[in-house]
């Protein structure tokens, strides 16, 4: 298997997804057509990841438009907003399902004196548009990580901030993708990232499918191979940071970070600029999720602890800024101090 | 539920086991009347952990000459030998199974000038001063533990050290059990440990049954708990300790003893002296045991990676003795230096 996976495409007028609640048994690619089978699709994560929704939607809010009435902006407008509030029902949480879906009704607005029919095409280039942003931004991304890396090395990262996740290169995977298109040799270890196993089921299928050297590991293991000298860096996505730099990501990332201080391994984080909240002070100001203990207990089908037993699940933890060596974005690399350095990211 | 669950009882000439196989979903005691069934439930690990597996086949070893004729010493020992070489062959792994059987022939050997009846009678008392050897030891490594825990902490484990492997405190459990007896309210945390999840299905289930107050993680919310500071001492078992305090234990021991490290958490392991091997080194001495690559990616029931992904799977790893607080022994509690205090213990 060399072949990468593409997780979102544009085809003949039609989305094509692939769908993720097969994963890693099944390779399927489904079509839709339709603003409301977009909506499945996002509402029961056939296509997931923060990234990858906002452009699934993207594509969606155009279907929903495509046939509307092309007698009057305020006909299709009324089709279009009925259809984009439908849309943002689909995943409440997800604040680029929101970006993208504004992003497109802005443009509307923006050119309401166009012909409907010339509105419509000036959406689709704009759905085309946020599709490529974010394949230039995760592939500008790893290309900043690439600076930091070297043919030959041990990557070794945790959860999935993966092609699955975005449109093409993930954030976290992008040097991996962009090392082998180069003809490097990374040698990448995946956490399999208890208790959802996103490192297990997404990011050693992605970068296996596309023949990428990757070997899967408990998250309990990343110590011994860190203290076999296999690890030459860390690199992991975030789902916020911090205007400190501290960064709020999988649960299991502090703990990875922490190990990587102690073996002296250089600990990337890999993120978008619009992942970076300067709102944000600290991560002690990022709520942390937790979720139900059969995730814990009763992962594949039967319990395998007592039912009843006390469980702590949190989604997410906070690795504080010092255990940071860089964060990287499309925009360059970040060290500390973090508080200045990332401020003016946005100058 | 507040009643601990027996591993191993002798009741009316038979031998009760509690069926290890159906945990944490069925409660099974079996009974065991003859060598050949004790043999069975070695080898499919009815029953298990070192200490266990002693004790049983102690009692095994006597279940086999219990009807032997007793005519003569010759026609005993023929019928003793035939069965102990038998009952070796269960699980020829196990150091403490031959351990266990040798001292039982000894007994006899020793005794062999005694009526045969007599003899069966010293070989069933020997059995049950090897059941209560195991408790006292455990019962007194619970002890000086407990001389370094206060009422109210909170603790983390890892693995199954318990009293599941043990016949009734366990090692890194014992203290916990004390602990429970005399009053105390110890916050215990237990790591699954993937891949095989002693911590959630032997340890969390025993603890859980014995009425004390445990919580189940995955081994990746290790660091978070540490970080809220929830967790006053790391208590932990091992499979061999070498001359200079390295110590071997489950996979992610290492990890865990380095983020005990970072956060200033004292890490103690707790063992039955002849855990301790001087022969050893250090713990580059030790082989570490790969498995197979299915209890990663095929735990449970379906795989959760691509089935020819590559995947590391070390069964231990190795602590150095920098990382270890005190090893905590029916003896007495060793500091560093390791070598020197260790080869004292033995003195």
């Amino acid at each position: 298997m060399t072949e990468q996976l593409l997780t979102i495409q544009w085809k003949n007028d039609k989305l094509v997804l692939l769908d993720q609640t097969l994963l890693p048994n099944e390779i399927v690619y489904n079509e839709y057509e339709s603003l409301e089978s977009v909506w499945e699709a996002i509402r029961v994560m056939q296509v997931r990841g923060a990234p990858a929704i906002g452009v699934a939607a993207a594509y969606g809010v155009y279907l929903g438009i495509k046939d509307a009435p092309e007698t009057s902006f305020d006909a299709f407008w009324e089709v279009m907003q009925k259809g984009t509030d439908y849309l943002a029902t689909s995943r409440p949480t997800a604040v680029n399902l929101f970006w993208a879906i504004d992003r497109m009704k802005s443009v509307a607005i923006d050119h309401k004196t166009l012909p409907i029919s010339h509105l419509k095409e000036r959406l689709i280039e704009e759905a085309i548009e946020i599709h490529h942003e974010d394949e230039e931004i995760n592939k500008q991304i790893g290309e900043n990580l690439l600076g930091l890396l070297k043919d030959g090395m041990g990557v070794l990262t945790h959860c999935n901030a993966g092609a699955l996740a975005t449109t093409k290169y993930g954030t976290a995977t992008s040097p991996m993708y962009l090392a082998k298109e180069r003809g490097w040799n990374l040698k990448v270890y995946a956490d399999e990232t208890r208790p959802r196993l996103q490192g297990s089921t997404l990011t050693a299928f992605e970068l296996y499918q596309a023949g990428i050297d990757v070997t899967v590991i408990t998250d309990s293991m990343a110590a011994v191979v860190m203290s076999q000298g296999k690890i030459d860096a860390i690199i992991v996505g975030a789902d916020r940071v911090a205007a400190n730099g501290d960064v709020a990501n999988k649960i299991g990332t502090l703990g990875v970070s922490i190990l990587a201080k102690n073996y002296n391994i250089p600990f990337y984080v890999a993120v978008p600029t619009p992942t970076i909240d300067l709102e944000t002070k600290t991560g002690k100001d990022i709520p942390i999720e937790e979720r139900e203990k059969e995730e814990v207990i009763k992962g594949f089908g039967a319990y395998t602890a007592p039912a009843d037993v006390a469980v702590y699940n949190p989604a997410f933890d906070v690795t504080p800024a010092e255990n940071v060596t860089a964060i990287v974005t499309e925009k360059g690399i970040v060290r500390a101090p973090f508080a200045e350095n990332l401020r003016a990211l946005f100058a």
